[in-house]
């Protein structure tokens, strides 16, 4: 009955969702890994000599067999306002006395919270990151196979001067490398232990708590040390990261969506959406979607910057607004990604209706590349003030530039040698080879 | 499986959601009201001789019977990146092929799914007003309770001046009385039937299209006119009405949280969540959430007025992004309303600590107040000059103001008369009857 | 030295800023109004009886003639953290004793500060107005000259159905009409007496409280009533309608840019910035600008949001945000309303261009409009099934479709009377015609 | 008279502003590294052959003499909408003609608008830098100097279990430790050379455009490469490392509002703003500006993100919106930097008031530190139980827990050898000091 959110909508879950996604994010995820997490922590506990090793064998087998219905811990939840207490009482309620008493020893909710949080987040970034190599891997293709592809440079939403399309692709691509590299530089600061107790001193532990904080790290693979409780800044980053991919993503189906018009058509999309009534139309809808989760993921990733001030030891209201914001943030890149690698597989490249729009302006826009031209046979100077004088016909009349220039210097200009010209000349090459080969680096599997 | 956002999660549903509103914004509410808006548009064109009456009649008993699987429609909304085409072939799936091609004639998906959400807000906001209503009530109970209870007005987060609690509580409710009004006014530009066929101009539709436009919108009670498809101006404004509720409750809230620190104490909350290994503790898990769904809140008021900027007739992404907005927003005042119900409830009033509070510096938060007080006896040059050098005592030494004066004038000055004084002189009374008097009128029922 | 906002750079203001907003806004706005408000407190009081006339009559005066240089307060405004303490400090000084000790007598420094606010947005406020009713008559000039003039309704960035431009142009009109319902609704609540002393009470001026600040709210010609230090909802919906005006005018732009490519061409702008190595640029200046204010209006609303989070009776760091926000929003609305403007000025209607894209594709958009055409002869089953085919035989040869309806039928339908009949039918006519009269209605000077 | 951000204010400058992060980012500035990227982008040509010597030495001398005042170039920023156009025009005027034709030659407007910026970036950033190594500094000596000191711990408003306030100003500190990291993995991201031409493929400076980036890049110092006019990540980025610091900052913010509160009063700063009236006040100036900086940043690194969709090759009006934040949150962070420092210099620690707060609610706050106590003489089930029942009888009388423990036990349990205990036991010692080891080797200067 609860679909207010559409990540959480059964009508919208294949345009507006992913399933591995909301695996990790849901109510069963979040049990499951608390559970998980304070058996992990009575067998720390144990280890460490805090609790009895018997005590800390039947905490973990019950947490690893306890189900709850969500539904069962609501009441709890709504008069402690966090999960954990009335989760806790659930695993107690499952054990006998005297291992009862070691459950949750010495931590305080927020420790399990975020520590289930931050497992299920590792889970979802090994899950992006797979997906974010396939994009990358896609877009290498596709701007390898274009590396010759003339298309109108576009600024400022006017015709500029022609370029590669393969060099287009590898600008959509180059950032996404960075987020390959900012998001091994965040995993250490992410995938962190919490646990500090009451107050993140870890008192309760007494002489063994750096020790037992050691040991929870290590059997759950993240990194120890110092509690975290109000300091955000590591999950505020991730939040940095995802709105980064996902924008980087999102200016690519802007970019889509321009091309893909009616009246640009350089692109279209063979799975686009139709209408009985309007024969013409193929909505470009992954390029929508993937809009949408960017200036969505946008919109979070502000908010979470406002959570950063949590006052003192532990903020019930700063948590909370988290809680809002960074699970639909990691949704957003999933469906951003899928989108995307949908994109990518249904784009269908126009390279003739490219090579049409070149000459909508009578050609004007080789103008540059005309004059490096003809440079070769009468000097730069003299080119420069002929071609001057054609693009003021062109523009005025409706004659194409290059057929002008023929006229008044009997020099035929091909335009597939212009072309060949302008995606071999400045950086082009260059420039394309080097992210193509940073992107084979970087999706490399090892 | 899907819990993305806490409103939707069943683990949080008591403290984060609320069952009303989520039945007005879930899939089902969504499916059944869009079926709605179909049936009605099918007699609203018979109505107007477009289509055959008794296709009419049978569309809008099949819609009014039709409850599909939101799940058995996924598939087409992913294709289509809009639900309505699903329905419609559901729907029609469902009457013989005759009534079946009358069946969302000459509409398009936008009409349904903005006409089905109006009319869904519109339920909500009933329902919200009269929660707003009881939450006014309760304030205007409060301050009328305690005109007469001083407190330290606080300003830069120090003592000030001493002040009435019941002018505080007024305050909190004054704004509260402009969003009663906002709301009105509102109503009537948001109320309105969305009908305009693919691009606004109801073309399809032919010579009877403005006659079906009042028809359909006289049926559902909603405001005729021009379609706005890409003119969100009131769905923005709503969202700045829901902000600004939200934002005023969180107002209140925050003084609650500031309030009921333990150094404070002046409120407390019976209902707070409590700790078994921190007998001291009494959360106020009712404030935090008012101030995490204000902050949530004001968010998402940011980005929907990036929506604002929605290209040509009709926008698949600046549309699509509302609905990641807009519901949260509903459903973040329907939970701020409750908890400021429930704070309001379980509030005590710790009159005697507000007024142990105003002693904290010695008594020199009364200067003023002696001043004023002694001023009758001596004039007020003199009395001024008097409690300026005792307060400087005050400030460096352990003594009270008012025992200082004493000493120095033989004029002893009673501190209840002073805080009899101090809520009868100024503004107080009035400012506060005012408000009262204001809150009567709004809330009455007609 | 300091321009660290484009609105205040002196290389930018010719197209980042507005004069006029810019002297309603500055450091010496800001020093003039508040000596008004403290002349005008001192006469109000002295009428009231509280302070001598002759102290009022000179503190009014001296108010009116002091012009302290901004850099002489600095110091103090750095140590109070507001700027009044230091103003006050030299309005005493150009004043004897005797009557400099009633100066801001019984006020507080927010009182200044947000009453000269008020005065200051008030005076933008009317010139807002008027540019607004400006634009509105030079939207509908354009619509109604543009009635008939056919243009490709575009839907998810696809040509759907033609419409009349003209309609377009009114739908761009119709949500500034609301703003100004909108703003009339709001100047009520916003041009209020900010005057509630230290913590809103009013007590340090006892008895003539409330009578002082009616006094004071009646010579400046504001609404008196209860002080508002921390309940800013009505600045806060200022905010939002500030956003709300340059979000609708943002959607224009955006469709001015879509509108003004150079494979779409129909509409140039004759002020567009060139290139001199890009001959064919014709960069629409006023369009990116507009949507730019658009959206950074939009980030500030949400943070405007944010500050309603006032703790206690004045809180020192919500008040000081809002500083970085309003004043920067007023600006970017006057901004935007002066692209508009030129914008509107500049705007050349390619109306060939514009039919010339509805045949992009074989004219099959024509569809829907062609069955109309020959359902009158052979009834709407046999045309729509004629068309079908028609439309099918265009989308995958090279011939239009209304000649291939004239090949298999003899009928030979004619584009312009088929455009004539789109902006015929429909409710095209009523609704331009119903907004073109609101328009009328809602900018006539009285 | 422009004065529309108050960091562009002479009133508040002190305040709320940074005079050498001013000169970095305003006109004068801007103007002057733009023609200084000019000259040496000549001298970079030259060196590569593309253009004579001569010129190039005579573009760079005049580039480096010409200061032409802001408001002369307005009208050419107006109608191109970039400052460049004019800029060049006006440095051609400086030159004779057969110089003058090489000036930015082969460039585009943003190639120089932005090399300009990350060469100001790179500035103003070694400048927070040090001023961020001064605050670790000056917050690891402070935790140093009360590694003993004892402070309630609290959460979520409520007083909870004792800590070491040398523990929690390692807290303040530990996330800037991060930002030391962050920054220095952000920076060969950002300090990248713009040269890309007019749409990033550096055509017209043919053969040799990648030897002129690289030439280009290593006289200024940058990263040679790929151009980035739409590929804004790592700007977007650099804005979020500024929003996690000032929020970082804006948290320590945060607790010093709530520990300077009258009614807690562990904190206090000796320049905090005082009133006449209120003699009592001290209004805590510095944090509430760092608090403003922090949520003012947070506003605008969410625009920021949604700046990342530009369009195609060179976006006018995404770009645009860049220029409103980005140099609005260096400042923020500049000022922040500066409020921190001062908040530093003259936060005062009442040791005494801390303790005294302790035993607010009878010192239950002890319970479970004296249960450890007790254990070693009788055993933890014993101590515990006798533990909980005097809570209780604390928590409804009048008298001391450890006083009720002494009467029932005869242990003298002494609050100072608790205290001892307490900043003892636990994980505070260890993590306490690793923060500290990591803050000197972070700040180490080389």
């Amino acid at each position: 009955m609860f679909q207010v959110s559409p990540f959480d909508s059964k009508l919208y879950r294949q345009l507006l969702s992913d399933a591995a996604t909301a695996d990790r994010l849901g109510d069963a995820a979040q049990i499951r890994t608390m559970l998980r997490v304070e058996g992990e922590l009575a067998l720390a506990q144990a280890e460490a000599g805090l609790i009895p090793g018997d005590a800390a064998e039947a905490i973990a087998q019950a947490a690893a067999s306890l189900t709850p219905e969500p539904t069962s811990l609501a009441d709890g939840v709504a008069s402690a306002g966090v999960p954990v207490p009335a989760l806790v009482k659930a695993l107690k309620a499952a054990l006998p006395g005297e291992h009862a008493r070691w459950v949750h020893y010495g931590a305080t909710s927020q420790d399990i919270v975020d520590t289930a949080l931050v497992l299920n987040i590792r889970e979802i970034l090994i899950d992006q990151q797979a997906r974010l190599a396939a994009v990358i891997r896609a877009l290498a293709d596709l701007a390898e196979a274009h590396r010759n592809t003339l298309i109108a440079g576009r600024t400022r939403t006017q015709q500029a001067v022609p370029m590669s399309f393969g060099l287009k692709v590898a600008q959509w691509l180059a950032p996404l490398l960075n987020h390959v590299d900012r998001l091994e530089a965040l995993r250490p600061r992410l995938l962190r232990l919490q646990l500090g107790g009451a107050v993140g001193t870890l008192a309760a532990m007494g002489g063994k708590a750096v020790d037992i904080n050691e040991r929870l790290a290590h059997r759950l693979d993240l990194v120890a040390g110092p509690c975290w409780h109000t300091q955000r800044d590591s999950l505020v980053e991730l939040s940095g990261w995802l709105s980064l991919t996902t924008g980087t993503l999102g200016k690519m189906a802007q970019d889509w969506l321009w091309l893909a018009q009616s009246e640009v058509g350089e692109i279209r999309f063979s799975n686009g959406g139709g209408s009985s009534t309007m024969p013409q139309k193929c909505n470009p809808v992954d390029a929508e979607i993937i809009v949408a989760m960017a200036r969505t993921s946008a919109a979070a990733v502000g908010q979470m910057h406002q959570t950063l001030m949590q006052e003192h030891e532990r903020s019930g209201s700063a948590w909370t607004q988290e809680w809002f914001q960074l699970p639909q943030q990691l949704m957003a890149s999933s469906v951003a990604l899928n989108h995307a690698q949908s994109g990518l597989r249904f784009i269908e490249i126009h390279d003739q209706r490219m090579r049409a729009n070149l000459d909508a302006c009578n050609g004007v826009i080789y103008a540059e590349a005309a004059t490096f031209e003809l440079a070769h046979a009468m000097g730069r100077d003299k080119a420069s003030e002929l071609v001057t004088q054609c693009v003021r016909e062109a523009m005025q009349g409706d004659r194409h530039l290059l057929q002008l220039i023929e006229d008044r210097t009997g020099e035929h200009i091909d335009v597939d040698q212009l072309a060949r010209q302008l995606v071999a000349g400045g950086a082009t090459g260059r420039w394309l080879t080097d992210i193509l080969e940073q992107a084979r680096l970087k999706t490399a599997t090892p």
